[in-house]
């Protein structure tokens, strides 16, 4: 994949490299920074990373930028006696020096006219049920390793030339695998995490506290309390060699408390030694899934900027999973980025598309959860009393690797308007909608049937949620749950984005979202035979559509963003509840000539008029602001919303708004959001990232391979 | 025990507490300093710490200042939509508002004319070998947990006042115990630390943004999400209320690699309720340990000073402390502060005396190690090729909870000439020294005759070390290992401080030390029985002795501190190899008027002439020298000298001499070395630390409570 043009500015970014199910991340790119190995982390781990090369051993080394200037820690052991010197026998390469591409399952860098490679590999592939993977697939799919290689192209040289990759650590100290009784070469910090090629012929081990210059070397040449660490390779002249490396992480015992867990993969691997052989005995295989994966991006249609997002979020998407074992069984997270919020509704239900290609069960084990544990019923508070409620969900299972109680997310609060309040309206709809859209695309009949009464109790709770009477319903949601206690109201997903996007009642993404359920209902009830609650189901999605078609304001052309309060926001997703129908290919109801004709032509009124710049379009940057009243926008959501409209309302987007995706990737590749990898909430006017930093959501832009 | 004085400058120092073998501390005491717990840490956690009152509810909290001013965390959920507020309601209480006591088994803070205290209590007692131990007695000793209580005196109150012990933490994130089924009150941080009190009426937990006023609540009034915790505690008008605090670690599975062990403590506890639990229940029983630790220290004739640099000291000895357990035995490390060498065996020999009293088994443990793991025999080298050398041991057994190969230490290197090189000699030294010292002191005769061959071929190693042909020998080292190299040197513990202590040939202070070793061996092996090589041993110290009388220099009434190049450094620890025969009570050996007379009539020469500001006083504080020539200085190193001097030679100490132990605590108690508990290497004019900070081995001023 092609880098930033010569035109864009600086391009310095931390990508995510991360095994499958681990919630760890290998993490470097952004220029000047240190990286490296992270579990669990909120952020990029703070290591200094020692890669690159020279062309003979009397040159300097260039190293990629991803260090701060070593310093020595001789001082704390010598004191007085010596005036330690700084490592000196380098050059920190400038970003005009090298070359990356980010590939969907690599990332590699060249420089020295292309003499010097560089590549890590995180290949990813379609994931078996983990309940009933075979052992050996268990040790393919679950090994908890980043692959990449080192190369140097020699063969015009007169000297030999020298390769190294390093890493230094002096907090934890790392020791040589040799002392674990593996017989490769390189390094492990603990039982934690390692690094490792094959022993042989020119590849040397350097520990101390200096690697390009060591002073002090014992009996095998390393000095074991220096927190530096590297591996040296020679390529002789004339020659081009390729070097394998490994990247491993382990994390054992009891990972999470409240539901106490292990990591899955520790049924598998026995520790580092045995990931770090595993990687290197598989190497090839690992590196075929990879260029597999890339070419698939790359003879994809998306443009170049579109293809670097895919592939920045799927890293970061892979660095938040977390395969968990549990009593016998699985147990499935995605952490919520800087948050670590386990299983965010929220997030699932945008991620569902991305999972359902690759790890359909881990959705489906999702919902089981969310029934099984994070599941309540409420009652609803109208203007006098508390009116039955029904069936919802938590927004989330926890924060920090800790499950809170049944029924009880991290995040919800009482008596609170705005952020932290309870999402109950828009969990329902996550479910009903993450549910059917599970059922209908892996075709799980069985499932489905088993989650009848589940289905049909939700459909009953968003009934009343809207009017206690039947006679006064309309289909929005005009009441908020007794979770929410005295005085607060319940808050959508959108809590941090705007006013307008945050309150639930009333909230014209909310409603349309909720047209998408019942619309999935309908659809769902028919498969399971219920041809009654079918047809009720579709008769609420035509009262709703019409109620919805009667908050549009001829007069301005625009919906409010809220049926309330003079509120004259203009918001990008008030589509977004499109995307289930679109997806699973409901033709009747993403007609835009079909049974919502009218609401759709209104939709397509009021984006005709959003992508324009001071309204949807920010006013400096031209990027896609959710909401024309905040300058937070979340790159996610923009993901989905363009999705649906290049394929339901195309006509509608400026060719400033075609434009933009140069716009949202320079946000992510440079340092504004690249210090924290993927990020969603974005300073539409600096693209300056403001909230949800080391992100997994990016994997909604998954849907734009999907367009024709 | 008294604070400093009122004319001292600011105290601040931080403290380590820490459970008896668990390489943990919950560290605090430098002002406007975080602090609070860590594992394996090099020096301070970096957790906010929010412990005070505030008479009223209405009133501002008043907190020891041992925090960074909090921040909300808010701002990362809510992006623009709020701009939160850092918590206000508290003000921090500066040194003069608070009285501190450390104790040896407590930190004790008074504060609101008396009314607030709060107080950690590290009970230690006479430990048992942990192979032996019942499981009762293992609950007791190996609990890893730090006691305390937090009171408040309302007595005089017309409204209710409030405590607060709170911890903030936002890059981990802690939950409430209740989560892990445990029914006190407090938080736990994943699986690894915790703090808890018995839950009842007036004691509420916090968590969320801001602990003083808190903004979010969910259904249980916390906020899970939130980094900050704590717990409130309400002391009602008219009453007085002590509410006890246990501080608890865990860290289950593998710790160390190379040798892979587990915490022993982890064998009698399930986890951080068990014991947490465990300590509330013994609470008040640790207490009792704690106040006759405490009474003992204030009733011995300790100074002020000396009194409180033993009771630091002795805090960070136990932090310092791990009890492993390695295939169904007992491991024991102390890990060596910042640089977390494992057993450093320069340590081990100085640790001798305190843990002879408190922990005997440790000692053999260690010693019984270096032979099965960590010793080896060497050739020397001569100027015309290697000869036969012998039994040695490694400076040290690992780095890091990284055990290094058999025969090898982390720390020693080849061809080096200083820091870095190894320490053959000054090592095969401190095994004989500490055997002996240990066979000797606790009567472990089996002991001593299990390992008569270990002495037999540590003297002969002795012997060859000296010079490979009999009839040149005088007793002095002059000849450096083959593992040296080609052309490194031998250096001494004293590596660090001046040239003058670092090199072993024809050193000072190492032919002392042998003097020291030829007089145990001699008792060692009369003691089994071996009358020839008791013989030998005697006419080989006397020999020695001969030798060193020879170097003093009567011109200046002083001996150099190496025998070579004109040498003229004057060093205090010339009298440290005196320590062995003078702590077993060998009194032919030490007898100023015995067989070494003439000898120590030059000692007292030597000494008489040191203690004089320039020579090893320090010109600027009066604080020992170590060396004339150098101003690295090092306490745990003068606590035994001034032990040696006070029994042996007290005649010697000018008065400036003798005033200096306020010198010396002041060095602790202030920023300079408090920032990182007990520090050891010290800059002796400034009195800023210069290394070994977080060190274990000031309990040699542990001989101090020996003298008459």
């Amino acid at each position: 994949m092609p880098s930033a043009p010569s035109s864009a500015p600086l391009e310095s970014y931390h990508t995510q490299h991360s095994p499958f199910g681990a919630f760890a991340s290998f993490t470097l790119g952004l220029v000047d920074s240190p990286g490296g190995f992270g579990h669990a982390l909120r952020g990029p781990a703070q290591q200094n990373l020692y890669i690159g090369f020279r062309p003979s051993t009397k040159s300097d080394w260039n190293l990629l930028p991803y260090f701060t200037p070593p310093k020595s820690n001789e001082v704390a052991f010598v004191g007085e006696l010596a005036v330690p010197q700084a490592p000196k026998n380098y050059r920190s390469l400038r970003p005009g020096d090298y070359d990356r591409q980010l590939g969907w399952a690599s990332d590699t860098w060249r420089a020295g006219d292309d003499r010097f490679t560089f590549s890590l590999l995180t290949p990813f592939s379609r994931v078996p049920d983990p309940a009933k993977l075979t052992a050996a697939d268990a040790r393919l799919h679950l090994a908890p390793l980043v692959s990449g290689f080192i190369e140097y192209d020699n063969r015009q040289g007169k000297t030999p030339a020298e390769l190294i990759f390093g890493l230094g650590e002096p907090d934890r100290g790392l020791h040589p695998l040799s002392d674990d009784a593996s017989p490769l070469a390189g390094f492990a910090c603990g039982t934690e995490y390692a690094y490792a090629t094959k022993p042989g012929r020119g590849i040397e081990l350097r520990q101390g506290f200096d690697v390009f210059s060591p002073k002090f070397r014992d009996y095998r040449g390393l000095l074991v309390i220096g927190g530096e660490t590297a591996l040296v390779f020679t390529v002789p002249a004339g020659q081009k060699k390729r070097f394998p490396l490994v990247l491993a992480f382990y994390n054992a015992g009891q990972i999470t408390t409240g539901l106490p867990a292990s990591y899955a993969y520790t049924r598998h691997f026995s520790g580092l030694p045995d990931v770090l052989a595993h990687g290197l005995k598989n190497h090839a295989r690992y590196a075929k899934i990879a260029r597999d994966r890339d070419a698939e991006l790359t003879r994809s249609r998306l443009n170049v900027d579109q293809q670097f997002l895919l592939a920045q979020s799927t890293h970061s998407y892979f660095g938040n999973t977390q395969l968990l074992w549990h009593r016998g069984k699985p147990l499935w997270v995605v952490n919520e980025g800087e948050y670590r919020m386990m299983n965010t509704f929220d997030l699932t239900v945008d991620h569902v598309f991305f999972e359902l290609e690759w790890l359909p069960w881990a959705v489906r084990d999702t919902l089981d959860l969310f029934v099984r544990r994070y599941g309540y019923t409420d009652r609803i508070r109208t203007a006098d009393r508390l009116a039955p409620g029904g069936l919802a969900f938590t927004h989330d299972m926890g924060v920090m690797n800790h499950f809170t109680p049944p029924g009880r997310s991290s995040y919800e609060c009482d008596d609170v308007e705005g952020c932290f309040s309870h999402m109950t309206m828009e969990q329902l709809l996550n479910w009903i909608l993450t549910a059917v859209t599970y059922a209908e695309k892996t075709g799980d009949r069985p499932w489905l049937v088993r989650k009848k009464k589940i289905l049909l109790a939700c459909a009953e709770s968003l009934r009343r949620r809207d009017h206690p009477d039947p006679k006064k319903r309309d289909g929005i949601l005009k009441h908020d749950s007794s979770r929410t206690g005295t005085h607060g109201w319940e808050i959508t997903t959108y809590d941090s984005l705007d006013v307008s996007l945050g309150q639930a009642r009333n909230n014209l993404y909310l409603a349309v979202k909720t047209l998408g359920a019942w619309v999935l209902l309908e659809n769902a009830f028919a498969r399971l035979g219920l041809k009654k609650e079918s047809t009720s189901a579709r008769a609420t999605s035509d009262l709703l559509a019409r109620s919805i078609t009667q908050k549009f304001d001829p007069a301005t052309g625009f919906f409010p963003a809220v049926f309330e309060k003079g509120n004259q926001s203009r918001i990008i997703p008030l589509i977004e509840g499109l995307v289930y129908p679109l997806y699973l290919g409901y033709r009747d109801a993403i007609d835009p000539a079909g049974r919502f004709a009218p609401l759709f032509d209104q939709f397509r009124q009021h984006l005709a008029q959003v992508f324009k710049r001071g309204i949807c379009l920010d006013e400096t940057s031209g990027g896609w602001k959710m909401s024309s009243t905040s300058r937070n926008t979340w790159f996610s959501k923009i993901a989905i919303s363009q999705h649906v409209i290049r394929q339901l309302f195309p006509e509608t987007l400026s060719p400033e708004a075609l434009a933009a995706d140069r716009v949202h990737a320079d946000w992510q590749r440079r340092p504004g959001c690249g210090a924290f990898a993927m990020c969603d909430q974005i300073l539409s006017d600096t693209g300056v990232v403001c909230g949800s930093r080391y992100y997994p959501r990016g994997v909604t832009a998954w849907l734009w391979l999907l367009e024709k």
